[in-house]
């Protein structure tokens, strides 16, 4: 598939921002993660003076052939009525979106549910969810190539809107399984050491995901160099959507936002195709979600919040806009000790 | 001195909030922090549905004997710069502020510099400074009783006024050295493990000031059970109000964020002087600055942030304004299992 050129990390808009950083009215280093933050946005909008207008959550929504394998504590009907909670506004992720003043987009990319023409939803269907990866690829390659554009697709539509800003969130019920499959096969880890709960298994039942990850891994072998196999293999329509809107958003120098354990697996997918999307993407929180710490450590980031939330939607994703915002303005509008009148040091 | 009486914490309020929080549309417990959050602030505010209108930090500014002896990596001078810095606009916790919309009020309580009549300033001067705290106590009990007052007091005025929510801050060049040794006093922990770089200290700086901490405590002997001996001992007049401060904000049911170092000691003060306000802290995040850690687990709170900040100000508290808000919005907007006709678990 033709996969957009991804630019370079400015790294003198960076270091530019690094410097104001110095002479802004602080002992320096003494906002932290904030000042990091900041010096990276610099460094991936190509600006030193960020500044967000138009915030935006992407959230993909899609089913899993799998969940009849009893790997979810809810039933498979649930991703079709979050889907309608979400556009109510019903919905954590909305409910933070409000807050946050950002944006939603909820795209239909695979649920098993005729959504007719209800307003407001992105129909982008390629499949009425993926098949039960224990017996069956998830869905052909060119299937998850055609994921992977509609997340590009949307992306380049909503920058020609003005979307400076991106989170990325997710719903469909099993999907915590393809991604502990996929997390497994990124980091070499035992799939014990990568798969959770997910919405609230008891212990049989995690023992039980764990047992069934192995034989969809044995059964499947899919070769990590080759990331369009393991989506096609063990994937999830979301998964290759969020990929594509990461790639997209790497493109067009904008921040992309990860979630939690879902999200994450769609950035090993991302950085799997793509290694220079890795400075694009920020992490939003640590989720609870066994499994999500390997994949940050993977991918070398830092999440900013860790408040032992395992919900994903994007809700962490959302809920982090704020420090970002935080960071830009604290670079745009603190005064330098010249400005001030300040006396430095001594 | 007369404290005013401290209302219960409501658990029947709590009570229903926790209970929503099971009803809302996402697996049990899997907002985490932020579940626990909203149910806390019920408690505090007595109304399941707590909603926060009117959120304001309180910044303390004082001066400090003691900095004479080179506790600072900055001059004295600074205090009274960085409240000019804060009137102006220019300060990070004004920025972050602005971003949470939050009114600040700017308190000299202490600042060893003449203000006239500078407009949008707390004119509340105790006394210019305290005194050098290494030779002799660092103001009467007096001054200490009424600092704490000056704290009730601006409490109770914006009150009146609406304030609904309060995050506390300060400026004191030289004010982790009285802190640090007040966390010692309440802690009985050894010197060295509750005395950090403040504004940033070299090693032989550092260990100075430990050595100074450790002569002053010797001198002065303050006595636990006692803290207004141990305020006025060793105490900074910014200090005090901030403890006056949260003992008004608990009187009147509002949450007091708490900031990093200086924040926590004052917390200090205030519990020991009346523990029953302990329900109505929060802990917006755990500062870098050594002893921090340790105040709050003395407090038995557990912080909302941890992006290694160590700048004090109120930033802290502030940022985290943005999280307390999201955890009532979950409470208040967030549709139910029932509300929105999704399938409860299997």
């Amino acid at each position: 598939m033709l996969l957009p050129s991804i630019p370079t990390y400015d790294k003198q808009s960076a270091g530019k921002a690094r410097i104001r950083q110095q002479q802004l009215t602080k002992p320096l280093g003494s906002l932290g993660m904030l000042e990091t933050l900041s010096i990276q946005i610099a460094g991936i909008s190509g600006n030193e003076h960020p500044h967000f207008c138009h915030k935006e959550v992407i959230i993909m929504a899609a089913d899993h052939g799998v969940a009849q394998q009893g790997v979810s504590a809810y039933p498979p009907d649930v991703t079709a009525q979050m889907v309608l909670n979400f556009l109510a506004g019903g919905a954590a992720v909305t409910v933070l979106a409000r807050q946050a003043n950002a944006a939603v987009s909820i795209v239909d990319i695979g649920v098993n549910h005729d959504f007719k023409n209800v307003p407001g939803l992105l129909h982008r269907k390629i499949a009425p969810g993926t098949r039960n990866i224990l017996h069956e690829s998830a869905m052909t390659r060119t299937q998850a190539e055609e994921a992977i554009q509609v997340g590009m697709d949307i992306v380049n539509q909503r920058v020609k809107q003005g979307m400076d800003l991106v989170a990325i969130g997710e719903m469909g019920i099993g999907n915590t399984t393809p991604s502990s499959a996929i997390t497994a096969v990124y980091t070499n880890l035992p799939i014990e050491k990568v798969t959770g709960r997910g919405t609230g298994l008891d212990d049989s039942e995690l023992s039980l995901k764990i047992k069934l990850i192995n034989e969809v891994l044995a059964f499947h072998h899919p070769d990590p160099r080759d990331p369009l196999e393991v989506l096609s293999k063990i994937g999830g329509l979301e998964i290759a959507g969020l990929a594509g809107v990461i790639i997209g958003a790497a493109s067009h120098r904008i921040p992309v936002v990860l979630d939690g354990f879902i999200a994450g697996a769609a950035a090993l997918i991302a950085t799997a195709m793509l290694p220079t999307v890795k400075p694009f993407m920020i992490a939003s929180h640590q989720s609870q979600e066994t499994g999500h710490a390997a994949i940050l450590q993977k991918l070398g980031l830092k999440p900013l919040l860790n408040l032992e939330m395992r919900l994903g939607e994007g809700s962490g994703a959302v809920l982090a806009l704020n420090l970002i915002e935080a960071a830009t303005r604290i670079l745009n509008e603190m005064a330098t000790f010249k400005e001030a009148g300040i006396s430095e040091k001594i």
